[in-house]
């Protein structure tokens, strides 16, 4: 490895050819080419914005822009060379060496990232096999996650996802590094979303409870996406990052591979996971499909789960309690009733002859599956009614709920906000109601946090009768 | 697994449901659809072909159709379940088992027949990059043996190519395990095109020698394609089988993987080798790169390879004897000569940067790449003229002895000759007769042999002017 | 594993029989009937101890015998079977285990307790081998830990053993959970004592540290021997435990193992240590034997190594600085500075054809070999003197320090003070101010905890002329 | 590593200085020092006995004077060093090096021959422990054998060992390959005495099936004495070597390890050790132990087994013939039979809770423990005679084959015959008409082979009344 300490302005920076670790063996002389900036792909652009999130892993800011502007001279390049691939970095955020050596677990993550990057970009364009399209959109998730070397035969299920707001409470996280530590104890895996707070807390806990078990092999998978790895960037314990090529497919990814999920107390963004989730297990398909799913927190946020229980109870239905298990300041417990979650998804998948590593089985509705635009418009046109088949409704909320994202931190989602006002969202007033409520709560309880820390302006509007 | 002990007519069989061994992960529902004989694709009856000829491995015969015929209820499933895939095998071949449970090399090698059909059958139609057709074809072999985990990073050149007849005389065959041997001890791996005779013994030997120095994973790669691979069915100590496509990007993979050739005795199939390699390397970008071949045989072979030598320097002048070395009789000195040029292979690699693991570098003209089919027009257009560039008239030669093999053995050839008489071949006199003279020792030598054993009639007519 | 819960009193209990984990390959019948109770040859009392030990891992309290009360049925039996060796446990805490299950950290605690009990009891006899008593006492120590597994050919120098009190402040702790996560970012692994505080903390951010960087196969060994072993119970993390026959064996194994020591704060204890290893270095044969001593804390803990620096330059002269490092709140740079310094110990062992993974030139003298056994009378005959040799006088300083130790918590010390009260110390008046002083601070520091918690009696007079 | 090539007179030799391969970890600086030559302890020359005979892996030779004759300059020192230990080899033999370079698999038997040596020498000397004559030396055989490594806990019992004569006929070798191909396609492992023919032969073809069963860990374990290791030095095949410190501990360790036994025809050797099996399976104490032994030759040999089968039916009573089974010329029918002795090795095991890889349940009487030195005196004092214990008997019996060995080509026992004329054995008259024609098929089946192949001169004389 050849370093040099280079400063460019104020920020501590190293270049330095790396060997790839693990996992990228070999690249084909095309897909090199690709991967280089005058090929005038854009996939340059993205590989440069994957790699510096890496690369300032652990590194916590909701503005996803401000690090690509801390390292402006940042630049990386793969090159084919006698014994494989190497991977040259300039100007690269010296947090990520140690004495001039890369951190491991970071260059890993990197190969990662180029993995992904030329695998979608050259083997998912596929000639027409007549596929219908949402078996095509779940085959691509599939031969992503394969490629990335995350479905594993002959292990019996203990992939565990963990969901929950990535700016919590010092208390919040403590109790998600609890939940990970039991977790760990019983053998079970971590899946997030990568990024702070409840994507982290489960995983360190589980770090810890491995190292004790002497469980090898342990995975930690983060599942991310282009738009959000810069600001949710993946802490070095991921051993398994994956980047899915949009939100949807990493949604999909997220209930496909993982064999139960607990939910820690979050925002919006956890109000629209929850959503998907219970979307696609309301579809009458997935009535007889076990899914261990946990909300579970310290005692300070048991209010949390209150809210949220009512809040669905109230729009899809008493009847939706049955899909979850509330359990308040108890991470033994959480862990008891995941591990005997898994078990029966494990003797399901026994009994439908299904895969241990990919829930085929399950129902994700096309809807699901597409891309949800947010805008003054489709926001309007969401049926937030009684009297719809219930996961149609629960679609539509997840989609209110990503709106609301979108209004608060993304890119073209806030500058709508800004030229036409916030969204009007609109529907039967006991779901308004419930739903202002709701949004209240996360305000007071901060979850609505924001980039510098102001005052939450809300993006939306209820319609009140 | 399931064992039933099956016999149809008076052929021992066995039906059966393996687990896959090794390296056949996983597959996708799509994927596992299409191998079913339902869905006409022709997938299915190209799995049976070429799953029934590893089941038979290590039987001989000339005749690709026999062993169909031979089992004829021989049926292959693949199906998904709960920890992977299973494959079930209903009337197949007894040999294949010890004790009702299948030998774990061929479970491997069935692997590998699944791996390399779905993954030519649905990963390899691209979207347009913009890649040039000869490179697009370079890029198909690369993308095969890459799924196929053959190509190595970090790995130094090792990988020693054995060509060669696969009936040949029991000296020649004592003799190729004696190369085998020494090439072992010196820690060299073996690819060969699988089957019997000269593809089998330098593995042979090999195993011993790695066995001797503890050399572990040893590699030892066959690489076949549909149409022979019944005529040539892979030995069990095979425990890398690629199956290519076709006939031209087997013999490409050949020259991109391996670091030096060894060249045994055989007949016109070898001859069509020793031309394809020569003409390559003949063309001037491949002037200085290095390519150790060796020509050798025991003592009694030593008049073989004086006529190819003869041959060789009359039509494309005494300078192309610089590209081979002949060794007679002499294991020993041929390793270390091989040992010497992949020396100079891997110098030549660092100092182009080239990977050690794929011969980039070497220029392959789309005349070698794309089939050349046999016929009497064809065959007559040829230009077996001096005058020419070296690397063209190599080419035509090249084809010329193809044709011959198509004449001698292939379905559609031998057809044709029946219909039409044999082949016309036509050039500069001194050339013509030295081709004659050439086909009639191997015919003298009987290194023309024919299924069932009958007498050689020519397939060809040299046009005498 | 069968399990029963069980209570004896208000203790929770796990009765099991379990496969030992790791390294316990096979006993023989001879050593299994050893280990029985009923063979009387006291080897099962002592098993009993430091199983219930290990299997209260974590626990904290200073006073040995209080486990042994709070288990009183709890009993252990080894046994030969068809599949190697099964461990019994009666009545064992049930802390040990989750949902039933042993943890595997303790599991393989458990099987270093038997293999170290095992071979110092039937394979440490040997005849006479010519060799002179010190030689066979180091000779014991390298058998011990070969039979542990602990000595690693082939590997580079990395051990970094770690010494400090095992109860200290927060931020003490906190600070040597810091160092080692920055000792382990440069793959160094970590040796210490066992137990909590500074035993604990460089394992525990090692730990986080090593999965970073993906370091495998790391390291975090345990030295303890049977006295102490239930006062300073193991931490799971410990994955290579070595139970050594007596306190002089374990510290020569210390300083014959670590190629570098790093020493935080503790209490009189860590004093012992101290002057042990510089008497060691101060030996005139060792002059030129490179090992790295940094002394560090926070800077909370400034004084602490002020006052210990102050000491040792008036008792053994300003040089025996040259020895020692002294580093104030800089993790990083204690890291760096060890690098450095192991690093020369490596050159070290090239050039002098010494062992890596033992210290083979380190001349260990007779004196500190041999046990000392604190008394009245023996510690009334230290000779606390200027111008004694150097090592000589820290020899008997080490003494002075064990025998305070020995006052304060061990059982036959305690007595013997109640008794006879406080032991005399004597020597020149500066040593004998400068030694009173350092142990007033020790006391105001809060460094001379006893169990309970009680107000701490000095155990010693400093006889002042 | 360092390599001169050097020729003392006319042999080929190498001198090098190699890093030994595989286990042989470390070494105290004590046993360093005596495995020097000057430290007059007698382990040098043992060391450079042995070492000279696994150089000469594969040579054959029946005198074991010859080979230490043909190196005169041949040394081996063993070296201590900074990663580890060093062996430095002068004038070794040339053909255990392929350019220059140590075969691997000779690497590591003389690993083996180091590590034993150095344990016989300083480990096996124990205090006073109680234990009987006859549990000591078992108790020996066990800790020689797991400190070798060759006890593996939980593996299934799947060892064979291979009994027969080392210079046997062609078609008799070619069959013990056939039987090991068969054996190795089952997953058995193959335990040998060392040495060429029925000691080779199994292990050779053992090996192919191996291969193609992709069977890894395979074992080949040899087990020699310093006595006869030049005489039948170990093939290089051989990937577990264990050198026992005699004869008696040898035969003991074969049986302990063994779980089942092949007997090829051999001859006075192997009549040997069938009376030793036999005399220890008719001991009362384990009359109800399983122990799979099979007598098997090609069906040019039916008439040997023929004429042992008569002599021990005669000798030991009809009854004898049920601890055996008599297979001609059925390698698959062997080793399906060997399969099924040893799954009922492994129930009695369970049963009896004994372990899988060592037969502490049977009984070996001290006689066959305790080594008998032939002489004139003692071979006369046998008692073949009807109306003993059938195992004393049979000890007996077992004794004048030994002592017939010794006779034919052990230095000692060939100068006695040289000077008191042939040994004389008494018995009942049909014992001694039985033995003296099996003796006499033995010389006419050339099965008494000697040094230089000289006629046979019998060294016995059957007393006939």
């Amino acid at each position: 490895m050849n370093v040099v300490n280079t400063g460019s302005g104020n920020v501590a920076t190293v270049s330095a050819r790396i060997s790839p670790a693990g996992g990228l063996d070999i690249l084909s002389r095309n897909e090199v080419v690709r991967l280089r900036g005058a090929s005038g792909s854009g996939l340059h652009a993205l590989l440069r914005r994957c790699a510096l999130a890496v690369l300032t892993s652990g590194s916590i800011s909701d503005d996803p822009r401000a690090i690509l502007e801390r390292y402006p001279d940042f630049d990386i390049q793969v090159l084919q060379q006698d014994r494989g691939i190497k991977i040259e970095l300039s100007h690269a955020p010296a947090q990520a060496f140690v004495d001039g050596q890369i951190i491991r677990g970071i260059n890993e993550l990197l190969v990662a990232v180029v993995r992904d990057i030329v695998y979608v970009a050259t083997q998912l364009e596929h000639a027409d096999d007549g596929l219908d399209a949402s078996d095509r959109l779940t085959e691509d998730v599939f031969e992503i996650l394969r490629n990335a070397r995350i479905l594993k035969p002959h292990a019996d299920p203990n992939l565990v996802v963990c969901w929950g707001g990535h700016s919590i409470s010092r208390e919040e996280y403590d109790y998600t590094k609890l939940v990970g530590y039991q977790l760990g104890l019983r053998g079970l895996d971590i899946c997030t979303g990568c990024g702070p707070g409840a994507m982290k807390g489960p995983m360190k806990g589980a770090t810890i409870a491995h190292a004790k078990q002497r469980h090898r092999h342990n995975r930690y998978i983060g599942l991310t996406e282009p738009g959000i790895i810069a600001a949710e960037s993946p802490n070095p314990i991921v051993n398994h990052l994956v980047i899915m090529p949009d939100i949807e497919k990493r949604l999909e990814a997220f209930v496909r591979i993982g064999h139960g999920i607990i939910v820690f107390p979050g925002g919006v963004g956890t109000a629209e996971e929850i959503l998907y989730l219970l979307g696609i297990l309301l579809h009458p398909d997935n009535a007889d499909t076990p899914f261990p799913l946990i909300f579970t927190g310290p005692k300070e946020s048991a209010a949390y789960f209150e809210q949220i229980d009512r809040f669905l109870r109230l729009t899809l239905g008493d009847d939706v309690a049955r899909r979850y298990q509330i359990i308040v300041d108890d991470p033994a417990t959480v862990a008891r009733a995941m591990v005997k979650g898994v078990e029966k998804v494990r003797h399901h998948r026994l009994d439908t002859k299904d895969a241990f590593f990919f829930n085929w089985a399950l129902q994700v509705p096309y809807a699901f599956q597409l891309p949800f635009q947010p805008d003054h418009a489709s926001m309007r046109a969401l049926q937030l009614r009684h009297g719809r088949p219930r996961h149609e409704l629960a679609a539509d909320l997840r989609r209110a709920f990503s709106g609301i994202v979108a209004g608060n931190v993304k890119e073209e989602g806030v500058r709508a906000i800004e030229q036409h006002g916030p969204f009007d969202i609109d529907g039967d007033s006991d779901i308004m109601q419930a739903l202002d409520k709701l949004l209240q709560a996360f305000v007071e309880q901060q979850r609505m946090k924001l980039p510098g820390g102001a005052a939450y302006v809300p993006c939306y509007r209820v319609c009140m009768p």
